[in-house]
């Protein structure tokens, strides 16, 4: 069967080229005789690949060298617990609440200190970035040990466009949706993590990010997990235990691919025509409904809806037979969602938008 | 490159039809026009995938219905903490060390609870497997929240050939690298954990099976990340959060190889048989020494060593000529250790036994 459109959330698209590398060299790995996924992870075949992974998505971000560069395993919900457990020191952190992955983050840290809600958009049922200005306010204190957010909210398709001014007071971001979709700036982040199954390559990798300072000489809490010990993973390259070994390796045929198309930059600018398609589209519609406020949207998960629940599921089993895949909205929202990360071209997207107006059209002439 | 004699630790051989369907479909999986690794973990493909893994699983090894099968990451370490967070409801567990791995659970242990070592070889050099007798005096007490053993001692070559007798005491056991090379009565347990990588499948996939009545409500410490409890896992079928897809579809793969081979019983058959052939040869060698003492010895490990450092060296280089890969020992211990996990033929133990042979022959003439 010809490839579909995936517009999956994650697990998602991967290049095709990244798919064909990996398959060739399957059952012998570069000569090795044997195939990366039975290759000692103390291997110095293996060695060259988890350092080239990291070197390149170094020069790829442009990670200065005083950030670390991880590559853990059980994904954002693991970091949920990571993150306060490495970092609490003091005791309190602050949260913006701006979608479902940010509010579990948020409880999870309750466990382990007190982790106040310093903005939300709950209340607008999350569509739309919150407030930033009480951030800064109470940043400015300068008694948190750090400011979480989720900066691209995957369920309701938002994604920070500025990032909160936290003074000294170290920024952490789930970036799990947004990794790689456009520049970052690393120095404004203490710490960055995502999950691999967007935008740097499948599921059961988590790249973390993170400024050595921050670790000091363990983590603040003594009840963290020795495996989730930023530190010690830091000081043993990512290999106090076996990593997941053939995850990284597609992680950095991925980071690869993205640098011989140009990198972060072009990412973003394929990433914004794609997004703006579909968006110019929906503003225009007169069935399709987009759910993110504006000034808030995401340009890694385009979030919308019909007039109803049953005009949805026509949309989307009429999708199926167009060999469009994934667009069905999460569960906890409905509706529909076309995450278009760096892996799905425009060509998908447009046959995405031909799709919608000639629902639209048929719909309008019923 | 012809495929080489690969006796790796882990991660290790995988049976070469595994790899074939693995490469064949990587493009497009059954008919989706899309890779495995590109697929949500919540569509129907997937959901029939992790759900065939966890069946044949179920009819291989013989696991009760009262038992929950879990696909999680993070690999035996991230166990060594969840095991005490989840069962140590009274706060007190008994250790069995019989090598560096049972060291290291024990030792995180010690972070959440009064953890007692029950029994140790360590004054031996962890050359066998310790005295059970005071185990089953301690167990007796009836205060221990469980007993926990690591089966097999990768590092060190040895096994446990009967398991410590714990009455009522639930036994955990760390079966990483036995787990699938012999039939395993998993009603003598409460707990049974492994890492994939050994026998089951690829790194990044930790596969825990426990008994329902174990969990309770939830986790026994409140610091117990929500990622980390059984409870959770078990309730939500391994999807609380995205699982390594690609990992348990190659696990689900290589159950249905070992079944199709025979199942447990014919294992256990071959890999006494490959075992059998290295010992007996190591018995008789007068250059060789096996490391284990007899009545320990692992029958997924095999571990010796030469007079010198010198003379490990050149066998171990002589080996990498002929084709044979990974029987350097670990770093802790030195020597060689030829892992002949169920993937392993009795043709590459042939011929790493042809090679012994030649170059003790060799250094006799010398």
């Amino acid at each position: 069967m010809p490839r579909v459109h995936n517009f999956s959330a994650g697990p998602a698209a991967l290049p095709e080229s990244v798919l064909q590398e990996a398959q060739a060299e399957l059952l012998d790995y570069r000569g090795c005789g044997m195939s990366i996924l039975e290759m000692s992870h103390r291997s110095h075949a293996f060695s060259e690949v988890i350092q080239d992974a990291e070197n390149t998505l170094r020069r790829l971000v442009g990670i200065p060298s005083n950030y670390h560069v991880l590559f853990l395993q059980g994904g954002a919900t693991l970091q949920f617990a990571g993150v306060p457990m490495n970092l609490m020191r003091t005791g309190r952190a602050g949260y913006i609440v701006s979608g479902n992955f940010a509010r579990l983050a948020w409880q999870e840290a309750r466990k382990y200190g007190e982790a106040e809600v310093l903005s939300s958009s709950e209340d607008t049922g999350f569509d739309r970035i919150p407030d930033l200005a009480p951030v800064a306010e109470r940043a400015a204190v300068g008694d948190l040990d750090y400011v979480y957010i989720c900066q691209n909210n995957t369920i309701f398709g938002t994604m920070f466009s500025t990032l909160p001014d936290c003074g000294a007071t170290p920024l952490v971001a789930d970036v799990s949706s947004c990794f790689l979709s456009m520049p970052l700036d690393v120095e404004r982040y203490g710490l960055i993590y995502a999950g691999a199954q967007k935008n740097a390559g499948p599921a059961g990798v988590t790249v973390v990010i993170v400024r050595d300072d921050l670790l000091g000489e363990g983590p603040a809490l003594a009840c963290c997990p020795s495996y989730m010990s930023y530190r010690t993973q830091a000081d043993k390259d990512s290999m106090m235990n076996t990593p997941n070994t053939f995850g990284i390796y597609l992680c950095g045929k991925v980071f690869r691919w993205v640098e011989n198309e140009g990198g972060l930059a072009a990412m973003e600018k394929r990433n914004r025509q794609k997004a703006k398609t579909l968006y110019d589209l929906l503003d225009r519609s007169e069935i399709f409904v987009p759910t993110a406020q504006p000034e808030s949207r995401s340009i890694s998960n385009v979030t919308f809806r019909c007039a109803t629940p049953e005009l949805d599921e026509a949309f989307i089993s009429g999708a199926r037979e167009r060999g469009i895949e994934g667009i069905k909205g999460h569960r906890l929202v409905g509706g529909m969602r076309a995450s278009i990360y760096n892996a799905v071209s425009q060509a998908s997207v447009d046959a995405l938008a031909a799709y919608m107006q000639e629902f639209e059209e048929s719909r309008r002439s019923n």
